[in-house]
């Protein structure tokens, strides 16, 4: 059912100081940028493989990614993955199992959290591509 | 330089129990099982796409697995990062950016541990596969 790691997303407080020190350990210029003002943050992505590496800073206090870093620090953040369908993701391991509704992503992603408290302490993510990506 | 997320590594506590909700998470057996007593930690993976997902338990105090749990609790621990050379990696990186020597990681992987409190919170790794990996 899951494809591939879509992405994994670091929270950070500096977007600019961490995607400098990105571009230096994978080799590359960062791929793209987004802000996401519904969801709290800008964040900076690089491509690497089949996968993206997404780096996010929270741009106010009351986001999700706010909190988690108040909570955490900096850091980890979440583990995307990529499946054919989030209805029939959920299905089978059971509804109880989302964290809310699916949302929004970036560019053309559409996402669903599971709980957290039920994935040994790490978040973990469905996500579908909704059109083919621009790049 | 770096070619795809090589493997992710999550810490837990019960091995098993993390074993059944990722095998329904992503809809597959459990790929490998590698024990690692000079690491302090057994394992167990899973084959998503081109990379791995690592289930990690400690099974010493002493390990670094066990004081990462014991200082972070359940959840991402390491992201491994493919080079073709963990010396070129390290070069363009700067060698104070190492922690400690390479090591061998499971099956044919030699991996180089970067400094986390320079990597914005996030233990990074780069990876390089020695010899074909078996299957």
């Amino acid at each position: 059912m899951v494809r591939r790691i879509h992405h994994v997303n670091f929270i950070v407080r500096d977007l600019d100081a961490a995607v400098a020190l990105y571009e230096r350990v994978l080799g590359m210029p960062v791929t793209r940028r987004d802000e996401l003002p519904e969801r709290g943050a800008r964040a900076a992505r690089f491509r690497v493989g089949e996968s993206w590496i997404v780096l996010v800073q929270p741009t106010r206090p009351d986001g999700v990614p706010a909190r988690y870093l108040a909570e955490h620090g900096e850091g980890f953040f979440l583990l995307s993955l990529e499946t054919t369908s989030l209805d029939d993701a959920l299905d089978a391991l059971g509804a109880q199992m989302a964290d809310g509704p699916s949302r929004r992503g970036a560019d053309n992603w559409r996402v669903q959290d599971l709980r957290r408290e039920r994935t040994f302490g790490a978040q973990l993510q469905f996500c579908v591509e909704e059109r083919p990506l621009r790049s």
